[in-house]
């Protein structure tokens, strides 16, 4: 870690009373860092601005917001951002609390090129993703589903693990968003439900639609899954990754993860 | 506050990389003081252990728990306790990290009598609880749902909002559990999807066995309610309140409530 601010003053840690600790009751989002400027910046600012209108958090000046991202970036490889409800008494209702928010600059996370380019193992994990549409899509911090998928199993590799809502719909991975080709068509699941709307998966489906490729969101099951011949991973860390193996079948990921980024690198720019 | 505990040493802040603030990746508990003493703290413990098992979160000695909360009772109305997995790096992955410990020393809440005596207003929530029976009965770190829950209201009155899961069954208050009379018989929601296990809910459960009185956990609809002649909320801090009011239905629930006091106060203590 390079660097926390909170509330704009650098800082290491925060008071007790506030209800991220408490409750997980803020939002967060997690930036990639290019050359010294934040990736994606004005989609994750929609996203957290759609997170705090939603749970009625009063959103900081986006200005602010951007100039004290910006600032983290200019000497990290990651930039996260939590925004807190903020401090306030016991009990769940929310007071009218001044929302806090901590900024860190983190290095930056390198995984091996041939992840990217070969492609990376799959599996399904057993926990299923409870079905809540009033914070389906949201970045919140109420993440121990994540938690208890990603404790299924140890070690690095297999790099994702594939979560099934409670109803049996396919909703992504415990860390990305999911794409996959079934007979010449590509997809993506709805986020209604469960998960969250990831940057890379918002900006990846305007990529496509700026390229003339039709990509649905829309419900996807096991079944399909096990039908498809391509899958991707998205977030905004990773980028694009093949997945080579799922669940034990091999795919041909690599050509539809040249595809995808190459769609990406052409389409305008939102920032 | 009076005070709080980090760890055991008097402190008023946590490290941002605290996984309680990152994804609410811990548990809590509150608990009542009576005379310098926490009620009913046996059962405090038994549940939080069962959630640090159920998270694979390392708890601390039982007797250091005991101590510290037995400690922070003495000059307190409330205690509070988080159980956080503790720092890691970024990431879902439960780290090989040591459990972090707040105990805090909090006033008493002091409620009118006459909401103990006379009854409370109840109402239902437009929000549904999400089915996720991993993390069911544990009195986890993710309360975002119960925000939402109780912010669907201001003010102190209604007291309470009742909750249904996602597939129409009755779970509980926000912040309580229910309990209600249908046909001259005692009900209370199953746990198994949804909700808290209140302590108060067991020590009642068991208290109601203990006089010989027939409390059965089982399903419970919108409909049932409808039916019912008697509501009863329970939680540590309240204990019982007698529900006079549910959806603008008059309710006569003060004898139950009387019954219920009756039935705790003569089980024998678990402490």
């Amino acid at each position: 870690v390079t660097g926390v601010w909170i509330d704009g003053v650098p800082g290491r840690s925060i008071e007790v009373e506030d209800r991220a600790l408490q409750y997980g009751d803020g939002l967060f989002e997690t930036i990639a860092v290019e050359a010294g400027r934040p990736r994606y910046l004005a989609r994750h600012l929609a996203r957290l601005r759609d997170g705090a209108r939603r749970l009625a958090i009063p959103l900081p000046p986006e200005a602010l917001l951007r100039e004290e991202i910006e600032g983290a970036a200019a000497a990290a490889g990651v930039v996260k951002l939590i925004l807190s409800r903020g401090s306030g008494p016991r009990g769940y209702r929310p007071p009218e609390a001044t929302p806090r928010r901590i900024v860190w600059a983190l290095p930056a996370v390198s995984y091996p090129g041939d992840w990217r380019e070969a492609g990376v193992v799959l599996r399904l994990c057993s926990l299923r993703l409870a079905v809540q549409p009033a914070l389906a899509g949201l970045k919140h911090l109420n993440r121990l589903e994540q938690v208890l998928a990603r404790a299924e199993w140890p070690g690095p590799i297999p790099q994702e693990g594939l979560l099934l809502d409670s109803e049996g719909h396919l909703v992504g991975g415990t860390q990305s968003n999911v794409f996959l080709r079934l007979d010449g068509e590509l997809a993506t699941p709805r986020i209604e439900r469960a998960g969250v709307k990831g940057v890379l998966r918002g900006a990846l489906l305007d990529a496509f639609a700026h390229a003339g490729l039709a990509c649905h969101e829309r419900d996807l099951s096991l079944a399909e899954l096990g039908r498809c011949d391509a899958i991707l991973l998205t977030n905004a860390l990773i980028g694009v990754w093949p997945v080579r193996e799922f669940a034990g079948r091999r795919l041909d990921s690599a050509p539809l993860a040249a595809l995808a980024r190459e769609c990406l690198a052409r389409a305008p720019a939102l920032d």
